[in-house]
């Protein structure tokens, strides 16, 4: 591909954080083309034509023109300066909704409606506070952006209704404001990108130990927002496991949650904020946990027989009193095009990997009591080699998805979690539903499956899906989300175990909290946001009565 | 003591739970008196005159009579039956309250104000809903009771500006509704006590792990409904931690909260039922994570040359990859009295106890690494024995608290949690506003405190104070309670670690939310209860603006 695109980022802080291709994920720079031995064999496993969709030229992208009144440029650029109001077609371009392929499909065919009418870039919480002030005020709303790394439709502006929309660029919070060696915390701004704060971090000897696929973009604003789980969970636990106390601004005020290590103090109240996805405040400083940088990395591969007995034996794993770092398991499906795709041998069944990180020799007794849990549990080990290639590409998924998609191939992820007892069904009914809804005149599709986070009572579900674009592939895609969607609910799981809701998953969130669960989201969000300014159309679901 | 009491508990199902004593902790059979050598012992070391404080007999005890209207009573009756709706004079004593020094003070003076007006027993959830909705509409008050052993006036009636008040006994709903051996999961009923839901798991092999001192008459419910913490919480975490799901019935409807093993499906509303002692709705059921019973404990005493050093051996141990299952750490007054109070010979300096509970091989190799982090902090192992008469006497406290305050000396406990940073400045803080709060003309006072619970992050701090009663215990002890919270807020402690809120610690918890997280806890009511009937004056704060 050569639609690489080099405008500079909206000046933000020190370190400036950076910018993702307009139309992909990532950095322009390493997106890449389909080998076109590999693309005729992915039109020839999916039984059909293969079109080129390469991006219309940035220049040619229909951006409306921003809305933003004189009188409402004027009160922003009271609160952040001039140069951090921004309403030039490329930064708009870039923050006019996020990298779900719905999201790209649209900006690849030209399509950027959703763009908002000005991109502000508040310098810390009080700016924030008083830009949020403003907002409501003047009825702006607002859409909240850290690194823009959505796959939900999280951070797409919606103007119906408003004056303006306006992304809130949370760049320029960029700072550790405080470290404790003692307590083992850290306080970071919202805006902090992930790489950034492990570079703080590991100069004083720590870590966070959270890296989701989005690592590379996202923000520490954006992990707290979304109730982020990293691919280490086993041992780190999910980002909000971190949070110790957070700091969010909004409209009717700033609000200071947490601190102590456990509370009896009534309802814990950060527990609103995480996850709440910019609809109910700004979150602008997060104090996180942190652990000290391991002395030791171990990996291991296994192989199971079949999906269930890998399956089962990661129960037993995370049911134990010594787990691993980070344990997956790929179907046989994503067993065997994994393998295909890593240039190795596919182990038959089902591949297993596991990391273990920490002290030395404490590294080496829990390895090898979980080696005993394995063997028994039907594995066979088959050493750390074939995960050097997946800790290689961890991030990368993404940048290969993009390079599908212009070749015209969808390949989508969503994903899901529930009880061990219902994981198969729930497997199955997912697996069929997008099967049914993807498998037809306009080709036929991949479908595969890996368990990535595993608790004690339950384990998530992540679904690659490969299928031709088709005609319409937005419809497409549409279709067989909304299909899967459906069948989650269905089965008991829940609609996001990771990604979180956004637009895209917010018609299903009254299944997930009932009725009067939507009626508590939309009291909270009265009380803090009265006008709505913020994000509307995201998570909280409409009344239904 | 010799005033027991025999009163049979209301009917309730098959299993009825255990009646405490209307003026005391626990089983009447239970209550002691004092050594008269101990007294002396405890009056010299006091500096006061100790004076008895017998209870009045039962049949003295000034209980208003029921404002049930025939009306109400025939409301109530239509959900639960005739013989659900109690009012006899018994039954209503019972319920005045929990079970704090100021409560006994009161009943002991004969005095019962606060009796509910009637007593009723619903059978399940569906008889719960009805009667909320029921006393929502005839604006009856209602306080959930589970086994009555709140600290903090959490089930204290309140009638004002009601037609009247009940209290809403849940001993019916004590039933195992299902088990699930794969998840890991048992659904147990609100009013299932501590040691039925052990017997109930244990009779399938597992335990809950959960073991507050008020295990032998607190409830599922209760636990949850007060964000509960264990003795052994470092092992098997906080009862809020082992919550799967939730079901609550409040006067809007049914909710039913939670079931993935994790989820990013916005904010997790579960978080504002734990916790939330009944303001909110009525928890009727609780799907609990269950772990296997332990093959083997282990104990091991331990003693530091101080407090410092002591405590931050527990924090190395929480802060390391390799946890006790309990362990705790007594400062030097608490060390010497335990020794005392156990006709031991104290351990020099500050004991720790630490115990180990799991498999035979994994517990011994967790236990070793452990011993070798209490060594290099500083700690010299004494062997099993110390621990076993804690064991022993693990759930008695209260017995011997209420054996003190009939000899004339209140013996209270508080507790509150904050990081490791500022852990030694609140210990000197609380412990120093106590001590000014009370010595002086009416005698002297010893001030004891351990660390309970200890997070990454922070650790509990749970003091007791032994003081003589005075001229007026309650206002006396009232004014040492108030400063000490005090004292708490503003050194950054919580205003409670696991005795909750009620309606003693309700007026810090302004300083705990803020002014904006009070205003969303009163929006979540009045969305839930708009008419304020559920437990009023308890938890929520009022408007500061």
């Amino acid at each position: 591909m050569t639609h690489n695109d080099t405008t500079p980022p909206p000046s933000g802080g020190p370190a400036s954080a950076p910018e993702m291709n307009w139309y992909a994920w990532g950095d322009p720079e390493r997106a890449t083309s389909l080998d076109p031995g590999l693309r005729d064999l992915v039109s020839q496993t999916l039984n059909a034509e293969l079109r080129d969709m390469p991006p219309v030229p940035e220049e040619q992208v229909e951006l409306p023109p921003s809305r933003l009144t004189e009188h409402l440029r004027e009160a922003l650029v009271a609160v952040v300066g001039a140069e951090h109001v921004r309403t030039d077609d490329a930064v708009r371009l870039r923050r006019s909704g996020g990298k779900s392929t719905p999201d790209l499909l649209l900006r690849r065919a030209g399509k950027a409606d959703s763009a908002p009418d000005a991109v502000v870039l508040p310098a810390d919480h009080d700016q924030v506070q008083r830009l949020l002030e403003v907002c409501s005020a003047e009825r702006i709303a607002v859409v909240p952006f850290g690194g823009g790394t959505s796959v939900v439709g999280g951070v797409t502006p919606v103007r119906d209704g408003f004056s303006a929309v306006i992304t809130l660029d949370l760049r320029r919070l960029d700072r550790l404001v405080s470290f404790d060696p003692v307590s083992l915390t850290a306080v970071l701004e919202a805006g902090v990108r992930g790489p950034r704060a492990e570079e703080l971090l590991s100069a004083r000897g720590y870590t966070l130990g959270h890296l989701p696929q989005s690592h590379e973009y996202a923000s520490i604003g954006g992990y707290a927002a979304t109730r982020s789980s990293g691919q280490a969970s086993s041992g780190y636990g999910r980002f909000e496991d971190m949070v110790v106390s957070l700091r969010a601004a909004t409209p009717h005020g700033t609000m200071e949650l947490g601190g102590a290590p456990a509370s009896a103090a009534g309802p814990d109240l950060r527990q609103l904020f995480l996850g709440s996805e910019g609809t109910l405040g700004v979150i602008t400083e997060v104090k996180l946990r942190v652990r000290e940088l391991p002395e030791r990395t171990l990996d291991e591969a296994w192989s199971f027989p079949d999906w269930a007995t890998g399956t089962t034996a990661l129960r037993e794993l995370a049911q134990s009193d010594t787990r691993p770092t980070m344990a997956r398991v790929l179907d046989e499906t994503e067993t065997f095009v994994g393998a295909a795709m890593a240039g190795q041998e596919a182990t038959p069944g089902c591949q297993a990997v596991l990391g273990f990180e920490g002290r030395g020799e404490e590294v080496e007794a829990r390895a090898a009591a979980v080696r005993e849990v394995m063997i028994a549990a039907g594995g066979t080990p088959h050493g750390p080699a074939p995960v050097a290639h997946w800790r290689k590409n961890r991030f990368s998924s993404p940048y290969l998805r993009d390079t599908l998609l212009s070749a015209g191939i969808l390949a989508e992820t969503l994903e899901t979690a529930t009880n061990w007892t219902d994981l198969q069904s729930l497997y199955t009914a997912v697996r069929d539903a997008l099967t049914e809804a993807l498998e037809g005149d306009e080709g036929g599709v991949v479908v595969m499956c890996h368990v990535s986070h595993t608790y004690p009572t339950g384990a998530s579900l992540y679904f690659t899906v490969a299928t031709a674009a088709g005609a319409d592939p937005w419809a497409r895609w549409d279709r067989a989300k909304r299909a899967a969607s459906d069948a989650i609910v269905a089965h008991g799981g829940t609609i996001s175990h990771h990604h979180a809701v956004g637009a895209d998953h917010r018609p299903w969130m009254v299944e997930e909290v009932g009725p009067l669960g939507g009626d508590v989201l939309r009291a909270v969000k009265a009380t803090l946001d009265p006008e709505g300014v913020l994000n509307p159309g995201k998570l909280i679901p409409s009344p239904t009565r």
